[in-house]
């Protein structure tokens, strides 16, 4: 029996991983739906130059300019995976609401590539009865031109379910089926990754694999908007200015603490210490966080998911993050200001988790 | 027995306080120390349009464009009161040195009308057996061209002696014979303010004028830098939006606290709360704070006085202010991407109080 995956956004993250689940020869079939790119990648697929893996084209089974397009295209296709590893930009698109079309009820199993924390509610909102599997990526990979992606360092990706059935009106026996369910999916998707080569894909339980998003987001809170609100100094330029390593450290120090309340248990020890990640930064010179780079493009930034989600889900649990929230007003107002960032009118999810 | 005045830095606040310090009637003589405003001023004065006291022209006893060039002009003259009205820019500038032509030592009363705290400290150490006299003002004033000053509200100027001896090398008899001496320096000069119809200056003891000074920081240190830091939003703008209001509260509140545990008492109870200072900033649409006029014109900004003193002071007795040490970081390297804020090797003052 075969797998049809479908992979939403394929950036140079998105692209490499949906290189090494598309395995025709057992059954993985894996088609892309793609926005700036698609022309390029429709007409000659994607050129890969990995570390991992060597160089290499791949030809997606088919390319969409939009999940609309690809549902019309095979009407009668049921995706077993839709994986969407776009930019998460809560405030500004309704995601959820793009994917549908291509979502089998009860069926397809949403895999979330995405930054940030709180990503998954919108999706479980949307669609009760479905699998979400978060994912969590260490991979340093860049599209050089459109379909050409160049992956540098790393290949990590965990994964694990997502249940979050505060509102639902799920009776309790269908979210018990629907997350036995998503167990079998997520151990069937880490086996095609290992397929693939993937040697590091790792399942993990609801809990664990937020820990590891939240380790995340300790790392990307800290570094991002720092990056844009300090006028454009790189990672290791801030952690070697004192007052700015001492900001960037109280701002970890608030997602580690918040974690720990949150989930009742600090980060696994497998995850680096905070002066282990500000060590490690020194050393990595000239390179700029992606929400500068958005930033200096004139892009909207992952604002909601990398500060605002996680401040309102610790006030939830009545914790402050003072200077994440401080960082959050000045870079929202500022975006507003340049007239990068014009949210829509709903508001980000505030589902707890 | 005459007094000698020696006001530096008459811009508008300087001048407008020059302006009814200056009584030669009664024998109180002003001269004025100005920078960019130096030719207009020696040409024709001052011309005041003030709101307390209508129109009309303040001339100066004499007009100098420097200290040393005050010192050498009347080597032989006394000042009573040298009042500085500059900017405070202590990573910048060295005042101390500057003013120390003018300076009788044992003598000359050092009035320092500037935002900020911690701005006594550089020149208790200069001038160890010299009156310091503290002054916070509530005044609403523009130098509209060189010259010619605005006051559009408020007058009240608060006052108090400073004393600051943790690393004096004097005797104790000797700080006390200073102490009182600067007790009745601080009771001529508010005599002088009322004669010269400032009928709300007050003097205040040591503690009372830092709870004033830490009050007015309050104020600067939530809006002055946020107003950089989000792009150029005035204060209005901001507690309108609900997380910068937010952030303007809780930095407020990090000044509040501070200040409650470093002297041992609140704010006085007739010194505005944080939530009515937050109402009436409300109303006060189109007012752009001092510091976002100086980073739009690439000036240096107050940075240390608002931001840099208080967060040092405050951590000498083990309290943390993360939110504005997040703004001082960031700020501060935003201004040095900028080329604005090009720190002089001596790091600011750590001393006390």
């Amino acid at each position: 029996m075969g797998v049809n995956i479908l992979l939403v956004g394929a950036g140079a993250v998105g692209a490499f991983y949906a290189s090494r689940l598309h395995q025709p020869e057992k059954g993985v079939h894996v088609s892309v739906v793609c926005r700036s790119n698609y022309k390029a990648v429709l007409a000659s697929g994607f050129q890969l130059k990995t570390r991992a893996f060597g160089e290499y084209t791949f030809k997606p089974q088919a390319v969409f300019p939009s999940c609309k397009a690809a549902a019309e295209a095979n009407p009668s296709i049921v995706y077993d995976y839709v994986v969407i590893a776009t930019k998460a930009l809560p405030d500004i698109d309704d995601e959820p609401q793009e994917v549908a079309p291509v979502v089998t009820p009860g069926r397809s199993s949403i895999v979330l590539i995405q930054n940030g924390v709180g990503i998954e509610a919108p999706h479980r909102a949307r669609f009760p009865a479905n699998p979400i599997l978060s994912a969590v990526t260490v991979i340093s990979a860049a599209q050089t031109e459109p379909g050409v992606v160049v992956q540098h360092r790393w290949t990590r990706i965990s994964i694990g379910p997502f249940s979050g059935d505060e509102d639902s009106s799920l009776a309790q026996s269908t979210i018990n089926q629907r997350d036995q369910y998503a167990q079998s999916s997520l151990e069937r998707l880490v086996a095609i990754f290992h397929d693939g080569g993937i040697s590091d894909a790792e399942g993990w339980d609801t809990i664990q694999i937020q820990l590891v998003r939240w380790h995340k987001i300790a790392i990307n809170a800290a570094f991002n908007p720092s990056s844009v609100l300090s006028g454009g100094w790189g990672n290791a330029d801030m952690v070697n200015d004192s007052e700015l390593r001492q900001h960037t450290r109280g701002c970890m120090q608030e997602v580690f603490d918040a974690a720990r309340k949150i989930f009742g248990r600090p980060f696994p020890s497998d995850l680096a210490t905070i002066d282990a990640i500000i060590r490690s930064t020194e050393r990595n010179k000239g390179s700029k966080p992606s929400m500068l780079l958005d930033w200096e493009a004139g892009r909207p930034m992952e604002l909601e998911v990398i500060l605002g989600n996680p401040i309102r889900i610790a006030q939830r649990y009545g914790i402050q993050m003072p200077r994440l929230q401080t960082m959050y007003g000045l870079l929202r107002m500022a975006a507003q200001k340049r007239g990068i960032q014009r949210p829509r009118e709903a508001t980000p999810s505030t589902a707890k988790l």
